[in-house]
């Protein structure tokens, strides 16, 4: 499978550092879904060795940025398993951070510089959303645009020009994959989202409904203020940012489930995944459109 | 004078990322002298408008690795003046530094592979040498070969390929200012490290004596190790990582002038700063070489 090549062309990268410290933080970071990898490598699948390559180059990119966003958000755990930052403290975790960006940078260069430009511009715009993460983390923010250019900077960017890049590597029509790209990663962060409140810690890897606690107002939070009467907000405005105990998290769950809130986020999910699978419908690829039908149609 | 070039540059670079937050952080960014940028001007004086935009990527680069170095190193100030970190926060300072390296490595691939890669692989080895810094900073340290290395890899590294790249794009011998720039850098931080001791807090814009407190045992102090005897050898080890009282600062100057450990400092800095003049020498450069005589001229 590609797939371990991926993972043996990133050894042979992280080999090429030199540094024995290095390896043995690599060594450390869970491996993760790769969505990233594999969508790069069901786009380029006629160009695979350099496929391959830049598949390594995109997911180390969003090792790196998890590194940093791990630091940001004080998390003690990634995939379950204890982070970077947990185990060796935040200042080796930016720096190991710093390393993969640089390195993926490195290797890079020797593609064109539509796709060097496409990847390295996304890695601005999710530095940015991170930034707006941070702001909008301060109050309770129920406005859907803030939210939306947040996740497509932080989340989708880097998903839309892994698939513009494989596009162009294959010389497919790189707009038209980018915007699949694209709609996936919303969607994608949106059920994110939604598993922080219907999933179980166990399931997470990580307590769950603690994006609320940690003054995300993600989507289903948005729409559910929206939909509930003046008192109902005051007591979700009253839980912003707090340890949440079982009856509070009863009662959201209830609501989110009374209102629609939950609802309207499926509606939405199933909407864009239609955008995806509809902008490169002329290509037949079924292993692209088994990725959204099987998010779109995931049991939660 | 292209300096000032450099710096509208940078803030058109900012502009382009079309963010507030990125413009009002950037604004608080204390300038620099800019040694990186004027090293390139110089090696590069033909190209100039080129020249102007390399220095601009170059200093964007350094700028993100100062910010992501005043977060290691718990830094309140930067060049006198409160830093990112301090303001903002370690979060806010991290993001802005990966948005900062990733615009910078964005406008390098305008550049050739060469000079692309020579830079990037520069921020690899100033992120594996900030990493042995703190490896480094855990003892005492009285290996001058893992000195050397960390000295390299984090300060002379981005100076040694900043003139490789302006060579390269002015068409000189790039590997000759390459080696230009590795003595500089070299000379560059142990003259920091010299200043740390024989400096006070005023001129130095932030405590003196610092480094031995944070745990880096910086050549002075190896050099003032290996002559001490073997009772001050372990009063020089109780004082590391300590707060020094007067009485210990003033010790310790002492025999840092009676060892002759900072004269070989001084020695090394010269020796260093010639082997910079003799691998230009062709080329005549009275900028390049009035760069390196006030290096070695400097009052202390």
């Amino acid at each position: 499978m590609l797939l371990s090549k991926v993972d043996e062309n990133i050894e042979k990268f992280i080999t090429d550092l030199n540094d024995d410290k290095v390896s043995e933080l690599y060594k450390k970071i869970s491996s993760g879904k790769k969505l990233r990898a594999k969508l790069i490598l069901k786009i380029a699948a006629k160009e695979a060795s350099r496929a391959v390559v830049l598949a390594s180059i995109v997911e180390m990119i969003h090792a790196a940025s998890l590194l940093h966003d791990d630091v940001i958000d004080d998390a003690d755990t990634r995939r379950g398993q204890k982070s970077i930052n947990a185990i060796y403290g935040d200042k080796t975790a930016i720096m190991f951070g710093d390393i993969l960006y640089s390195k993926a940078f490195y290797e890079l260069c020797n593609f064109p510089k539509d796709i060097s430009q496409s990847i390295s511009e996304a890695v601005s715009k999710l530095s940015v959303g991170e930034l707006l993460d941070v702001e909008l983390s301060k109050e309770f923010n129920s406005d859907k645009e803030k939210y939306f250019d947040m996740i497509y900077k932080k989340t989708a960017s880097l998903i839309e020009a892994a698939s513009y890049s494989a596009a162009f590597l294959a010389g497919a029509q790189s707009d038209k994959f980018a915007l699949y790209g694209k709609n996936l990663g919303l969607a994608f962060q949106i059920i994110d989202d939604i598993l922080d409140i219907v999933s179980d810690d166990k399931t997470l890897g990580k307590p769950s409904m603690n994006d609320y606690k940690e003054g995300k107002t993600t989507l289903p939070y948005i729409y559910l203020y929206e939909k509930l009467d003046s008192d109902e907000k005051n007591r979700l405005l009253s839980l912003f940012k707090k340890e949440l105990n079982d009856n509070d998290k009863k009662w959201i769950k209830q609501k989110m489930q009374a209102t629609g809130a939950l609802k309207e986020c499926f509606t939405l999910v199933e909407r864009l995944g239609n955008e995806a699978l509809n902008s490169i419908k002329e290509y037949k690829n079924q292993d692209l459109e088994k990725i959204i039908k099987d998010m779109i149609d995931r049991e939660y």
